[in-house]
């Protein structure tokens, strides 16, 4: 796959963005991290920051440049509305939002609806790239995905599009717990990782029971020094990835396309691929490589 | 039942501190509550803040005092070890931790353990003389009882004694959620109490999946204004004691013996009777009333 012109990559988040120059076939020619997130921009500047961030890039006459993630949000640049669900390469490069013609554009996010009496919709921005990215990097167009994060998205794709997903909370219930909770008082969060205390944790999560309820056990083991300071934040981690795993579990058996592809930071995509792995789940991991593959893919199809 | 002597009972949490001087046969004489939980208490002194605030009622000469709740823990006036379940009135009267030999006492709270690897422990202070006091108002022996609040606890109860119990920490994440977290930023917690969006959330919540999962409809129904800022707080509440009930169904039906007994405050047992309502389970509900029931049945049992 080559394109004709080079591809500016952004991937602009609410705390970060990120941004990469890439070549016509796809190579990473320099990248860009930077803590310049939507929350950095005050309303009405994102253009001016924009070129002020990557103006240097922008000057080669024919780049095309494709931006993802919280800029297309409300509380963006300019709104790119969600993209529905089920959708692919071709509803997503449809739904792209101009702000330059044929130069500059907004990936748009993705959209699906429960089947609660509310149709409750759930929704994505930035995923969708990394989900495309990761699809084209590992050959396969069905799979069962997680992208651990603040809000984790579990996603089902079959024949290359997005069929459904799902968000859960889980790395905002984790920071609430440990740093406003009753829980905090008792637990060290600069401890190092302690992976048998993390999959005592999962384990506990399998329980029939409640999350709620297995949460307490993070005050009270702490209290009787069944776990120490240090290992609680693990355990507590345990809990939670556990619960979010044990409402997948059924998704995977059901849907079961080869294993669950994670992708994430390190740090995170470790303690997936450890829980899984202690499920007997099947999994692969990648990283930040699927943003830049899944921009370039969508890149060469519109 | 009557008593020889008046009693002077007191429930000492952690925020607030209530007390009554009851007559020989229970009646309350004179009832105070006062903002002086024991955080408020510089350690070491406790016995002077308590001869200050009822030092008045203490001059009866027979008077007998029964401190309940967290006054009894290791941050509290002196660590009164918990005791053991199973525990009805016989367990809990050796388990006092006498302050002045038959005069003052602090009531030790429940432990019992988990059946998971960690055996983990669960504990309650406070909430046990409610559930006797419950159990003498009622003339029951065998009942499953609720006690809605920052740390509900749900109780078993057969032959007069606490068999089991599991702490849920539905009150302290609705909390942290609604003030801390993503979902904080769309609802108004001014508003009033909306009992039929409560019950939808409290039929979402009996779905399949994971409540880590469905707290994020709270985010996604008002960004598609499908309920208000006004609505959003109720629909939390009932996703959130939805996720308890969800869980202790099994032990009601399993159990079946008689109405769930709803323990706590106004606010709080009408949402717990009208979601148990809903999934049609019987239950009856009682308040404040139980504590100094429950402190007068163990001042006449020891």
């Amino acid at each position: 796959m080559n394109l004709r012109r080079p591809l500016i990559a952004i991937d602009w988040g609410t705390s970060s963005l990120r941004g990469a120059r890439l070549g016509t076939s796809g190579q990473v020619l320099e990248a860009r991290e930077l803590a310049r997130g939507i929350l950095s921009v005050p309303p009405g500047q994102f253009e001016a920051v924009f070129h002020e961030l990557f103006g240097d890039w922008l000057q080669s006459p024919d780049a095309l440049c494709l931006i993802s993630g919280m800029a297309g949000s409300r509380q963006g640049w300019q709104e790119a509305p969600y993209c529905p669900c089920p959708a692919g390469f071709a509803e997503l490069g449809q739904h792209l939002l101009w702000l330059q013609p044929g130069r500059i554009a907004l990936v748009p996010g993705l959209s699906c609806w429960g089947t609660d009496t509310l149709h409750t919709p759930d929704v994505m921005r930035g995923e969708e790239v990394q989900i495309f990215g990761a699809l084209q990097l590992t050959g396969r167009d069905s799979a069962l995905l997680v992208l651990p994060g603040t809000h984790s998205k579990w996603v089902q794709v079959q024949g290359g599009r997005v069929t459904r997903f799902q968000t859960f909370m889980t790395g905002e219930v984790f920071a609430l717990l440990s740093q406003h909770s009753i829980l905090g008082k008792t637990l060290d969060l600069g401890s190092a990782f302690d992976d048998s205390v993390f999959l005592q944790g999962i384990a506990r999560s399998q329980q029939a029971g409640s999350v709620l309820h297995h949460l307490f056990a993070v005050r009270t083991l702490g209290l009787f020094e069944r776990l120490s300071a240090a290992q609680l934040p693990s355990y507590l981690s345990g809990l939670l990835i556990g619960e979010e795993l044990r409402a997948q579990t059924h998704a995977h058996t059901q849907h079961s396309a080869g294993p669950v592809m994670v992708i994430g930071s390190q740090a995170l995509t470790l303690r997936y691929t450890l829980a899984l792995q202690h499920l007997r789940i099947p999994c692969q991991s990648l990283g930040a490589e699927a943003t830049w593959a899944g921009h370039f893919a969508l890149a060469s199809s519109c």
